[in-house]
Order: C-alpha cells, then sequence, then structure tokens
C-alpha cells in the first residue's frame, strides 16, 4: 500500500504497449499540411502509450512510474514501431484502431484509479485521475499534432466511458471487491460504453478524419485531410 | 507552515467554484466549428475552477491539494453546472462574466503567491508562481478549445495584472503585513487592473468574441463565431 | 549525489539567459494575426528559458530548482529584454538565431540526461527526459503561441539532435567519463548536428517562417506571416 503499491509490470507495460501500437496507428493515418515523418509517428505512439501513466502520477505528486525503469520506453518505442510497420494493412481492418483505442483508454483510466485509491485519495479525486490518465495522452497527442482535442469536441464519449469505468471501480472497491477483478470491470465498462457510442452513431472508425475532412473543406480552419 | 501550511478551505472551495462558474458561462458562450456539448461546458468550468491550483502545486513541487479532498471537485462540477443553467439569463449582465474573471484570477494569483511564500521560495519565484496560477486555468482552457491563448494574445492585461498582485502580496509580506490582509489588497490589485483595462479600452465584455469573429472573417483562422 | 546534486549555477543559469535571449530573440520576429506585444515577448523569453529545466525536474519527480533562487527568473527575464532590445539589428545576423537555438537544446538536453543520471534513472529514460528539457520548451512555446509544434513538424531534427547528444553522455557515463567532460562532449554533439541539419537542408534561419508563409497562402491555416 501507499508508497510501496505497484501495478503489475506486465499489465502497466501491456497497457502501455496498446498505447504505443494504437498511437502510431493513429498517426500513421494522419494527413495533414505536412505529412508525419516517420520520428513524429514515433513520437505520437511514444507520446499516447505514456502520456496517461505519467499524467496521472504528476496528479498523484509522485515521480512518474514509467521513468522508474527501462521497461516502459523500450517498450512504447517497439510498439509505437511495429505500428508504423503494420499501419498499412492494418488500416483496412478498419474496427481494429478503435477497438485498440477503447481498451486502451479502459486500461489507463482502470489503473489510474487504482493507484489513486491505493494511495489513499479521497473517491472523487480518484476517479478524476482516473479520467485525466485515461484521456490524457490523447490531449497530449491533439496538442501536439495540432489537432483539435478529440475529448472536447468529438470525445464526450472519452470522458463520459472514462468517468463510468473509474468511477464502478470506485464503487466496487467500496463494496469490496478486489482491485484485480474491479479492474477488470472498469476496463470492460469504458471499452463498451466507447465502442457502444461509436456503433450507437453508425459511425465509422475513419468518422473523425472524415468529420475533419468536411469542417476542412468547410471552414479552412483543420488542416486539409487530402483521401487516405 | 512548511507542509502544514493550507489556505483556508472555504476560501479556497470559493475561488474554484467561482472558477467553475466563470469557466462554465465562458464556454457556454462558445460559438465554435462545433458548439460544445454540455460535457464539453462542464470540463471547461473544472479545468478553469481547478487548473490554476493544480499549476500551482505542481510548480511548488507538492501533491495537488485540489485532490486531497473530495470537496474541490464536488464544488467545481456543481458550480460548473450552475453557471450552464444560468448562462443564457446571465449572458446579458455582459459585466459579470469579465467581473468574475477579474476576482478569479486575482484569488488563484494571491493563494499560489502566499502558498509559495509559506513553503520558503524566495520572492521572485513566489510571484512567478502566483502569476502562473492565475493564468494558468486559462491557459488550459484556450488550449483545450483551440482557441488561441489569450494571456498572449489579448491578455498581456492578464499577466500584468496577476503580477502586480501578486507583487504587493509580497512586499507587503515583507513589510510584515499579515497574510490575509496581504491577500485581500492583492486581489483588489489585480482585479481593478484588470477591470480598469477592459474599461479603458472601452471594450465590452464581448470584446474577444467580437475581435475573434472579425479575425474569423478576415483570416478564417479562427472558429468562426456566429452571433450570440 | 541523489537530492543533493546541483548542476553548477553559472551553467544553468548560462543556458537560461541563452535560452531567454533566443526565445525573445524568435518571438521579436513573428507576425502573426496579431503581432506580440512586449511583454508577450517576453513572456516567449521566460518560457523558452526556463520550460525546459521545469519540465526536466516535474518528470524527475523534483521541486523545479529555477524557483528555488531568484537568479533564474531574474536572468531569464533580463535576457529576454535584452533580446527585445537587440531583435531588430541581430535579425540581419541571420545564423545567430539558429546556432543560438542548436546550443540551448544541446545544454538543456545535457542537464537533463545529467541530472537523470545522477539521481539514479536507468539509461533509457535519462535519454528521455534528456530529450523531453531539450525540446519542452520549444513546445510550450509553439503552443502558447499558437503555432505548430515545431518539434513534431519541422523539427524531427530537433528531437534527433537531442537524442543523439542525451545517447552520448549516457555512453560516455557509463565509460567512465566524468560527467563534465561527457556533458561537453553531449552538447556539441547536439548542437552540431542540428547546424549540420539546417545548413545539409540549405535552409535558411527564416526557413520556418518562409514555409509558414507559403503554406499560409496554400491553405489559409497558419497566422499570416507578413513581410520580416
Amino acid at each position: 500500500m501507499g508508497q510501496g503499491f505497484v501495478i503489475p509490470l506486465w499489465a502497466d507495460l501491456s497497457a502501455v504497449a496498446l498505447g504505443g501500437l494504437q498511437g502510431a496507428l493513429f498517426a500513421s493515418g494522419f494527413r495533414g499540411q505536412r505529412r508525419l515523418d516517420l520520428l513524429g509517428v514515433a513520437i505520437i505512439g511514444l507520446v499516447f502509450g505514456m502520456g496517461g501513466g505519467i499524467i496521472r502520477d504528476l496528479l498523484l505528486g509522485r515521480e512518474p512510474a514509467t521513468l522508474r525503469s527501462d521497461w516502459y520506453l523500450v517498450t512504447a518505442t517497439a510498439s509505437a514501431l511495429l505500428g508504423m510497420l503494420i499501419a498499412r494493412p492494418l488500416h483496412r481492418v478498419a474496427g481494429l484502431i478503435v477497438g485498440l483505442d477503447a481498451v486502451v483508454i479502459g486500461l489507463f483510466g482502470a489503473f489510474g484509479t487504482s493507484k489513486a485509491i491505493l494511495l489513499g485519495l479521497p473517491v472523487v479525486p480518484a476517479v478524476f485521475v482516473g479520467v485525466c490518465a485515461a484521456v490524457g495522452g490523447g490531449v497530449l497527442r491533439d496538442v501536439l499534432m495540432g489537432l483539435p482535442v478529440a475529448v472536447m469536441h468529438v470525445g464526450s464519449l472519452y470522458a463520459v466511458a472514462a468517468g463510468a469505468g473509474s468511477a464502478l471501480l470506485v464503487v466496487l472497491h467500496l463494496l469490496g471487491v478486489p482491485v484485480a477483478a474491479a479492474g477488470v470491470a472498469a476496463v470492460a465498462t469504458t471499452a463498451v460504453i466507447r465502442l457502444l457510442a461509436v456503433r450507437f452513431d453508425l459511425s465509422l472508425p475513419e468518422q473523425r478524419m472524415l468529420h475533419r475532412r468536411r469542417v476542412a473543406a468547410e471552414t479552412g480552419l483543420i488542416p486539409v485531410v487530402r483521401g487516405d
């Protein structure tokens, strides 16, 4: 407990790996005013894979755990590189990026809330930290890429999904459910809400890209998106 | 002192409440390329109400005090919701948003500087922390909303006002004036400078919105602002 | 070592001074939709001079060292003011801004990596912290000024140069080379790579401005740059 609490390394690294993969896939699909070069794609993978955890630890007043071991950066970099390699074929499997995204925000949210609870934060801030951990990597990504911040404009869905998962985790914890089980339920809740939201809107995975293309055409405001 | 120093909870919560209210009022009046949904407005209220305090504590190397109690988030959320409810009638009382804004930056600046002094920071960094606490929430808000950062383009006024209040607080503190009295003087100074600046420019509260509309028309650069 | 480690004050202040100078020179040359006022230029000088060090210390979980002494802010402010005064004549000495920039990122990168090593971070995170310290001030500057984030779009060069310098420092440290000597080699490596990259691209210092002007003309996306 307290200082000694550590999320199991394999779980944390899995989240980082999926985040790095998703970030690189997302960035590979981006066509802006200037295409991102390969390093840019790798940076976005890193940011998306590690950003949530770093924001979580800053809010908790701890040294970022992801910088106390070589493994996080190695994992995030490797998965970002993998994402770049497989981006072209995988873009056809449209649902994959959305699905990965949903699972990643679920994982970051659950880890953020768990760590906050185990460090003794009250329940409301614990949920807040979970939401920030879940959406923080995406906010950093959008700011670095000069995109509208998704969580504000598209993605109330993100915040709602992350908030619901984090709140469920807190409730289950108060009811005495072990953190691991509560975490699994929280990840599932967040991911399912996010995926249902995408389905319910009848929006394709490229929804945001398409939307951007339309907005770009109408307003000239957003980096022009040429046909993917 | 030191670790044990806490700004009185009621004062801190009042600042957070006014910040949440102002943030929600500001965001409600925003018409961008996509109108913010209700959750977006609430998020901006939260960010504006709590951002300054979190930035202050990060710069001071402390755990964010606003996450050690349920009250801050509850207060900020409630006041943001209140702001959304009363946004429509209140937008006619034009001066209110500007006035609230002036008081809020005054409060955050004074609390930031006080906490820095009481934690033993030298006087120049104490003023710096106060200014960052005062304008930080607004910077986060603008970045999340994709607006030009007000403190850079419009709001030298903000930085000057916050700097003057924070510097006065430090001087009064060095002269032996109790923190509470010095804080009141600092808040008043910041708020008055900011309000005088708005008056002196003969600019209405909507100044920024109007300005934006003009810039948008001329350059297509800023989210098109349709008639409020 | 550990908590007691401090980069020599004169070296740290030199980096801050050069950063403040470069930031102010950069911002003075900026013509956006609204010209920055003098305070805006000073703020950018401060942000560029101090941003890297603050980000470094946040990632390391330490109180920002730059806020524990009056000297950093005084130095950064003074050098930013100096930069504003000499901006007009100096803009003719085109290479100077680019050269300063290269040295500044070298210094911030080397200090970031050194501090990380001496605080006991593993080698990969130590390089990461160095890169973040090197490019962090520039990212903050670009976000505040509403510019595309240079490190993503133009400046893979920045990240590569900073990464190479930081990695060299780590390798030399592992080989037993004293930190001071390793640091000098790292700064030189970063600066030379960055300068060679600029040369090799046959790009003038104004490259980014010119590029922006073209992009602005083509897309209306970036603040219109009128003749410098």
